[in-house]
């Protein structure tokens, strides 16, 4: 088991002002072990669903190295859904329903096997829940990267605190960092974070891209600018899912090697904005992704001589 | 005479969420002409302003090479005036009051000595003010860059239209993109803008960087994270000073030079923001320059191998 994923499956309804995704596979884990299994070979998954979600994505999920013995399904109960609305910026939305369902069971045992996995991601989901994982892994993982949101800052800050204290990269969007430190500037938000526990804070601004601080450092990477966006839900998971998923790949926690990983997590963040769900995510090939990243690179090529006197 | 700048010269009243400055010296022309002048010898500005504008800053426009034979100075007039509110994310603000006074009066007439000026810069004003100021060029400029804003896609489209047609650069938000295109895509938006007439489009995005987007070529430029901003006010202006400025003083316009030259933009637009007004511009040293440059490099610095399989 090179790596474990705690978070949502789920299904999600999806406004944009340009069209809607009636009931598509989604959540956390589910776009974060996809995008993970482009790089690596075997993956766990811990979750919970309903005996209602489709059994040709659970095998779609198995054939990719997703090992689905810490996926709950609890029969006669349905899958957590959640239904959005996108703006005509397609950068902000609103939730217009959350429905639990099987999420308010969800107290995960982590088969035996999944406990000494060196990579473990925490996707956004109850602090408490994310704690517990950790509670159960056997020795310290190599690295454990945590997703969150604001719900969580305001409902249970403490709890959040303690579990960002256990974690080595804390991903969050720019509105986050602001609210989890206090301070509008990210140069002194990053570092009030980072002084909260974790050694890097990768802060997600969607479409503006993404920002990696570590003690003393920064590092930038753009979104891709896309012809078509057809719906952004799962491109931070996606993100996260590439990024850790490159990380337990590369065993190399440098600053250089996690900004590569940055750049994967943003190509593969592409992808997913391209298509509904996780259509485009599950058909993207090795090829696709190089091709991708080669896009990257020469969005922000550039030779600079300082300016002679 | 390498650069001419038409704009405002003006008094700011700007109001953050951290401070206040009650009267400060602003205006397009005033933040493109000190920028630029980083790079260039000889630079003329076209604008006009009232008795009551201080003659230390006209001096000290003069002391960087930036002739004012253009500027008008109408007695017992008063200045263009603007005053603004920014919100807490810094980056929006509203218009909390406008004093057009002798800005009534512009009806530039160009110095002879302008009107064979290489680089043209035409700051954010009425399309008719900028279309007279190419009108008097004589013969066709190396290359004319354009800064506008939503306010005259509002009330003077048709108007603006035909300059767009006549400039080589177009620089304007993305909100400003999409308004002029009809697009939401800044991809489509670029696209649609190029067939306006300019070879180039510079989208800016404030605290989110860049994008140059050239036929069928794409650049981004991140903004660099601030410890604090102060005042964004001018930043925009000050980014079109230094790029065009750059490019005057290279006289290179392949698009690897104007990459370089959004570097060089976004690096002058950084330091605006660090105090109010043109404070911190009129401070900087060839030294911070080339540091800050420096800055961009290694924030968007990264090596990737292409994943293998």
């Amino acid at each position: 088991m090179q790596l474990i994923t705690v978070g949502t499956v789920a299904f999600d309804r999806i406004e944009t002002p340009f069209g809607v995704a009636e009931k598509t596979v989604g959540g956390a884990a589910t776009y974060i072990s996809l995008a993970a299994s482009c790089f690596l070979e075997k993956m766990g998954l811990v979750s919970v669903v309903g005996d209602d979600f489709p059994a040709d994505v659970m095998a779609q999920l198995e054939e990719r190295g997703v090992d689905l013995k810490g996926l709950e399904v609890l029969r006669g109960k349905e899958s957590f859904f959640w239904a959005g609305r996108y703006h005509y910026d397609m950068n902000t939305r609103d939730t217009l329903e959350t429905r639990l369902n099987v999420l308010l069971d969800l107290d995960p045992e982590l088969p035996t096997e999944y406990t000494s996995a060196p990579y473990v991601m925490l996707g956004n989901l109850d602090p408490v829940v994310q704690g517990k994982v950790l509670d159960q892994m056997a020795g310290t993982p190599a690295l454990v990267v945590m997703d969150t949101m604001n719900f969580w800052m305001d409902s249970a800050m403490e709890k959040l605190k303690e579990v960002i204290a256990r974690v080595d990269i804390l991903t969050i969007n720019d509105a986050e960092a602001r609210q989890l430190s206090g301070e509008h500037s990210l140069v002194k938000a990053a570092a009030k974070i980072l002084d909260l526990g974790p050694k890097y804070l990768v802060v997600k601004k969607g479409e503006h891209g993404a920002l990696l601080f570590g003690q003393d450092r920064v590092f930038f990477a753009p979104a891709l600018p896309l012809e078509d966006v057809v719906d952004p839900t799962g491109a931070g998971d996606t993100f996260a899912g590439g990024f850790v998923g490159y990380l337990a790949r590369t065993q190399d926690h440098s600053f250089d090697n996690l900004k590569r990983a940055i750049i994967v997590g943003s190509a593969m963040a592409s992808f997913t904005c391209e298509k509904f769900g996780i259509e485009r995510l599950v058909e993207i090939s090795r090829e696709d992704i190089d091709e991708r990243i080669q896009q990257f690179v020469e969005l922000v090529d550039f030779d600079i001589e300082l300016v002679e006197n």
